[in-house]
């Protein structure tokens, strides 16, 4: 890999674990820079754009990285609803480990710049769609019918990253735990 | 009222206003105190603890009004199926009329700054199990046993708020509309 895309991908990834914990505009592009160990000049030689540029390319990192997570549970799972359990169990402990500071790696900047920011709502719209399909396709695999598959995965995700703000607010995983435990439950009557 | 707790409680309210659409980070003391028209040393007078301070009484404001809000909903309805479905529609409805930028008042804050203030994760934590305890109630009144009525109360709690998120994020309500419909076909079952 060339010298310029290494510190291009450094920047990136700096960038994503920096607005997973602090969001948009607690992330401030000295840090980025410092923390990436890139030049002062590299961000509008990488990133036309600036920091609405980068802040996209790092979500679409985090949405991708955190899609292959999911994917690899979802497919050790037994059945759909325990794969719903895992996956909050997952992001519990991650939760947990990080000290509640790292929770979706989305919602921080999608609510404090999807509704000004264009590169940025595109960016978290198409996070949360590719989230969404990974279960719908899981719910269609049981049998669910397509319409009603992908309300229901409308409703897990929003559950899920509901109990992910709650956690948070509350430095405490039973939120998470607690839909891990009674979605499932509610589901089985569906699956 | 004195003047100075005027001006105490213009600087809450707009606090309050900003940090619903803009986030902690975002919303900087010299636009509270330039929108609520309030003379540059009244932030120290009024609030020893500075922005933190202010922010954190400013969220208790707003859960106050939103519990007021959503009680009156859940008391109108003539089920807590209903009542989950209108307040759905009451928050979608408001989310559309700002376009987009006024979702949770609590949220925003929580995911920015509740892992590391002391002050604003109180205020956060302290919101959520207010209005928790609103649905909880409800559910309770209906025969619920108490301790599923408790985990229920978080499931739907996090429902809401993912999709307020999710709504958010694709400038589009349809996500809170759709968990308004699911989520109370699920619930039959127990209510």
């Amino acid at each position: 890999m060339r010298k310029g895309d290494q510190t291009r991908g450094r920047m990136i990834d700096t960038a994503a674990r920096l607005l997973q914990a602090q969001g948009y505009h607690g992330t401030g592009l000295g840090q980025v820079l410092a923390e990436a160990r890139a030049p002062k000049g590299s961000l509008y030689f990488h990133f036309p754009g600036g920091k609405e540029e980068l802040a996209a390319e790092a979500l679409r990192r985090s949405a991708e990285s955190w899609r292959e997570a999911v994917l690899a549970v979802v497919h050790a799972a037994p059945s759909p609803l325990d794969a719903i359990r895992a996956v909050c169990e997952l992001l519990a402990t991650h939760l947990e480990a990080s000290e509640f500071r790292d929770g979706c790696p989305i919602a921080t900047v999608a609510l404090e710049a999807a509704p000004t920011s264009q590169p940025l709502h595109e960016a978290c719209a198409e996070a949360y769609r590719t989230w969404e399909g990974v279960i719908e396709e899981r719910l269609r695999g049981e049998g669910m019918p397509a319409a009603r598959a992908e309300r229901i995965a409308t409703l897990v995700l929003a559950a899920i990253e509901g109990a992910l703000v709650l956690s948070k607010a509350a430095r405490s995983a039973t939120p998470l735990r607690k839909v891990g435990t009674e979605l499932p439950a509610l589901l089985r009557t569906l699956v």
